[in-house]
């Protein structure tokens, strides 16, 4: 992992050419804005949840999102349905654990599905992740930010717990699978003026890990590719409206040049 | 009550000081609208309708909204126990009764959620609010207003016969708790132009009713803002769809020197 | 139909005039959206899916749009619910086979509704049609256009097999009612970088087809000056974002002149 920001730059057009299928099992609130974020990452979305159609649908894609974000019982059975299919499949699972913490209902929902099944990446706040740990978190509603606890070392403990690698954004985001330690600097103040910047986060994720392996690479690619757009975006936005239009234009606009000058990746340790 | 536009102004200020929870239990044609409004008002937003989750969120929340757009019998359920615990905990809930009049099920399911808890404020337009007090209303569809009665008197039964805040928007918006009367004569056209104006407003009024428990001045202050921000937005605007992205910068970037010269607010009886 | 822009010209105008209602029960994804594009259209958008209300709502309205995109089975109760009184009422249904061919699920569920009820158009992508008249087509997910067969044939089959109009959408749209054939020309590559455009086709058409019988006039006017639209929005587009807010300016603003100027349509046989 010598030159973390040119094997970035490469996955950022290799999900171009492969227009990987992203199965998205999400919530109503964001279901349009993380379809057409996929489509800005050169990805093609496809959004299912019935009980009924799940199964086929996961096993003719290359990566599979489970977003709790406006979670109820049947949905739970969809995307474990999903989740036994994708595992059986190898298509990896991306858990974005929404408001994990703020209800029973999402923190037991998304501690089963990181018990029950082999989860690929877990993209969350670190109020999120903290509590998915068992740490303390001050959670209300499903944006909160606060714990005391040292991110890194929360992404490490979570990566080993779950097995998974975890991508804990916030001002810097932290990628880790406990052993490997990425951080990625971009990003911008106007993403936590709309919503769904981090379900967003969450599908360009799927994106990438749907050619990329080496989870960690494809999650730190991924944020700093969306982060640098949210930079992009905000020069020329006058408030969070045009904001939101202008994240669109830059992802999908992202030169690969524009990238390597503006991508701030950096290996913490290995 | 002598300077209402005054207090408006230092509402539209401790909304973004407080940044209040509002819990939203609301139509599947606007969630992301709504929740993005929301976040322009400084408030912040939480959608859940699950009845496993609904009465955990609404207690951590500063108001909620419950709005019947895309109804179903299973979210009355889930509105009925929020609605519950929205009452034990003091939490203001504002009530949006989408359609009502045009079907059965939504006429019913408003009056029974007026009847069996404690509103703090209803938002609808003429024609909603017409025929929940037994009033002829010509409706078709979600969007109509037309209904030979008052709007002053319209609102003014309603709110006596409900025992809530009656706020009914159209050309100029009347709210009134039955007694008080205040006029809010600010909006524009467009404001028609895109879906979802009239549940965006309502979210905007709940944002204020959580800081603010004169119900009166917040309604009126929230409609104000958000009918100054839809003048703002439609200054610049080539179509809705510039007008909606510009909707959102507009209330987002508010100063309270131009809310003072733009606001149009009048109290007509007290 | 010597004059088809002619014809074409005067419907967008009575469209506008007539502001018909048009229930949709449609997919999650695109909620907002095809409510806004059915409002640029001068036609009022409802949505409503409960079973409890959607036999009340749809006799109410001048057109009722079917689109499977993120069907369920309790959705389809409704969807049956409602055509069967739409067929009573003379409501012209239009449905859109979002993803057939995908899953089981979708295939069987617009074949049934296909089969039990008199459908006035269905608006599909090619392989989407392709796979309901039982011809092989290359699907994954909902948005391939995969297929060997000749469009105009695909067309012209399904519309006799299945006693409707066929507007299948693509690089030129082919509108046939299994006689007349109708090929519209106009569109953008744009279209393709953000989702539901497809849908929004399926919306436009329907508020054509609330206000013209002639199903096949009413798809060519209504493809044509969405199309017209995506040009126009392109012009000045930065990308998918901007892209999808001048949509909206644009078909709103469309002037009669404008479309007489840019809609490239064509009767090919009759």
């Amino acid at each position: 992992m010598t030159d973390i920001k040119g094997k970035a730059a490469k996955l950022m057009l290799e999900v171009r050419a492969a227009k990987p299928l992203v199965h998205h099992i999400t919530n109503f609130v964001v279901m349009n804005e993380t379809a057409n974020i996929t489509l800005c990452t050169g990805a093609r979305p496809v959004m299912a949840h019935a009980k009924e159609e799940v199964e086929e649908m996961v096993s003719a894609a290359d990566a599979l999102v489970l977003n709790i974000g406006t979670l109820w019982p049947e949905q739970v059975d969809a995307m474990r349905l999903a989740a036994h299919r994708a595992n059986e499949c190898a298509v990896p699972i991306i858990l974005d654990p929404v408001g994990a913490g703020a209800t029973r209902l999402r923190t037991e929902s998304a501690r089963r599905l990181l018990g029950e099944f082999s989860i690929a990446i877990a993209r969350g706040n670190r109020a999120e992740i903290a509590v998915l740990i068992g740490c303390e978190a001050n959670i209300r509603g499903v944006d909160s930010n606060g714990t005391a606890e040292d991110p890194t070392k929360l992404a490490m403990k979570f990566a080993r717990q779950y097995g998974c690698t975890a991508a804990v954004t916030g001002p810097v985001d932290i990628v880790t699978d406990g052993t490997c330690v990425v951080r990625v600097a971009n990003g911008h103040p106007f993403m936590n003026s709309i919503t769904g910047t981090g379900c967003m986060a969450t599908s360009v994720v799927a994106a990438y890990a749907a050619v990329e392996k080496d989870f960690v690479s494809a999650s730190a690619a991924a944020l700093s590719a969306f982060g640098l757009a949210g930079e992009i975006a905000a020069r020329t936005a006058h408030g969070p409206g045009t904001f939101h239009t202008n994240l669109y234009d830059a992802l999908a606009g992202l030169t690969e040049d524009a990238f390597r000058a503006g991508a701030r990746i950096e290996v913490t340790n290995q």
